[in-house]
């Protein structure tokens, strides 16, 4: 089985308003040393697979199709392969 | 400058709804090697202070207080130097 991180984030230049609040928020709990929050996504997919390789281009098509939005996301993937056998899943 | 990559889960036992509904949409799509997902959040900030020993206990600090919920989550903090000075953030 192999375990893939896919961390999802917002390109250089789009809005994060989100994390601009994040910000706000951290700034006014006195952590004034926040000077910058971007907010992402962060999923963990278990994929009942051995072949790293053919998982890479799976997993690429998963963010474009579904996981990110291309226009305004960037992704990054990290494969780990995991001891467990499929079935304990 | 520090740049801390923040990474929020869901602990293991709590339901993960957006988790099975990502999973049960990539099914759809025809990936079906994908046999469980958890989703959980990305955060990175931007910190102006040089010192990462300092910066860790503040932010755990904010991890607990802000960022996640500690009754039903986990986080993971990754601290890097940035050459950029803090006046460019």
């Amino acid at each position: 089985m192999l375990r893939a991180s896919v961390y999802v984030t917002l390109r250089r230049g789009v809005l994060d308003p989100q994390g601009e609040t994040i910000k706000s928020s951290l700034n006014r709990l006195g952590f004034e040393e926040v000077v910058g929050v971007r907010a992402g996504k962060y999923l963990e997919l278990d994929l009942c697979t051995e072949d790293a390789a053919l998982a890479r281009p799976r997993l690429e098509a998963m963010c474009r199709q579904l996981l990110a939005n291309p226009v305004i996301e960037d992704y990054t993937l990290e494969i780990e392969e995991l001891e467990a056998p499929c079935d304990s899943a």
